[in-house]
């Protein structure tokens, strides 16, 4: 299939080439509101054109992949000019399937990667989990078809599940490398090495999946010792967020994480 | 050497078993207040001896691992009768050298395996790291031998430094480990399975290592995407205090994660 891409960011980097080593596609077009940056990507492409424009009506592609921002999509999808009868998909985690229907004649879904991509690293799609979600049944096969050349683990996933799914990643993913953060830099006040804790870390990822997270939790919260605690929080007591977030998290594991959702 | 370990819980558990497998180490004796409990750790030994008697004044033992809680640990020091002249240590991240102050007549230090330990899963000392602190400096190359006869990975840790370690693998670990237990309730409530999330959670931890956790950082709060932000935050409005975990992490990775610490 021809495909295009609105968007050159970490996202679209990784999926055109992913897309592209099947040699089941090829990829027609990369958009972005800069050229240059549209230009990089088409530089790892094999016949891609770069554009900064938004009418596709001459384009020959038979889906849109729509990769940008959170904040833009709802925008800039509104103002693309597609060619007809094509397939238009955003790769979101946290926006619903509707917030394409501003586009008319086209049929519209969800294509989402639930990854972290960095430009700089390779990504291996075959073990990624790609959620699709599809406005018309009958395009269904054809995305689902779409999404297994690149990735042998895909899931239908409708617009409120993704959300809760993105909600669950943001936890498990952005907050949890935000806390090895807050590690390393405890760490390096004394000139410790971060690297000291992999070992550590890496043994607390296989429990949480070999067991379940809850049944593993240890440390000084969840053994109610409080002598520990308090030199914990002595330590920190120059920095109130970062004690802040000590405690909340202490006070969650010894309430056993009741998670009431909306 | 012969050792004898106070305490029967997780980590005395590995550790006696992980010198007994070197076979240039036995076990003389095992102490729990529950002699049930010191015999299932024994069942596991050639030939030590269970005991719920804190009078060892007869024992062959060199070295006597302590390893109970933190908030036992000065209490059940004070209360042991060792025969003259053995090497005691605790194996506590939080606690001092000084804490075995109050015994007299021994030589005392710190052996401080940093890992997470479950008595079900075997463990690998190898390449966990083990933090050491000796008082006299004259048993600083004795610990340090015993130490790496089960592991590689050996470090001398004064008690300050070994405080600051614990406090960040409090974060990076047990923290962690309940940001997964969060994830995995909220996917549960729409029964989505927690396995889905391995494949970005494995690679958060590669990246962190492979860069650093501060330039790895990505979600919505690091890329200031405030319409995602509300998302959440109205997903979890019945949950004040998961939804303040969010915040807080949130906040503190908007402001640069800045850690000041006494």
């Amino acid at each position: 299939m021809k495909l295009t891409f609105i968007g050159s960011g970490n996202v679209a980097w990784h999926l055109a080439q992913a897309f592209e080593k099947t040699s089941h596609h090829s990829v027609a077009e990369v958009y972005s509101r800069s050229l240059t940056n549209a230009k990089k990507l088409t530089a790892k492409l094999y016949n891609a054109t770069a554009t900064n424009s938004l009418d596709f009506t001459q384009s020959k592609a038979e889906v849109f992949f729509i990769a940008v921002t959170d904040d833009a999509l709802a925008h800039i999808a509104a103002e693309i000019r597609f060619p007809k009868d094509v397939i238009v998909l955003h790769t979101s985690g946290a926006q619903s399937v509707e917030v394409l229907d501003s586009i008319k004649n086209v049929k519209t879904g969800v294509f989402y990667p639930l990854q972290t991509f960095t430009k700089a690293k390779p990504v291996n799609f075959q073990t990624i989990p790609i959620c699709i979600e599809v406005k018309d049944k009958l395009q269904e096969k054809l995305i689902e078809k779409l999404a297994f050349t690149i990735c042998e683990n895909v899931a239908f996933v409708n617009s409120y599940d993704r959300k809760v799914l993105h909600l669950a990643a943001v936890f498990a993913c952005n907050f949890t490398n935000h806390l090895f953060a807050i590690a390393n830099k405890i760490l390096k006040k004394e000139n410790l090495d971060f690297k000291i804790l992999q070992p550590l870390i890496e043994e607390t990822v296989k429990k949480a999946f070999s067991n379940t997270p809850e049944k593993s939790q240890t440390g000084p919260a969840a053994r109610h010792d409080n002598k520990t605690i308090q030199v914990h929080l002595q330590l920190l007591e120059n920095d109130t967020l970062i004690q802040s977030i000590y405690r909340n998290i202490s006070d969650s594991i010894q309430n056993g994480h009741y998670v009431s959702m909306k």
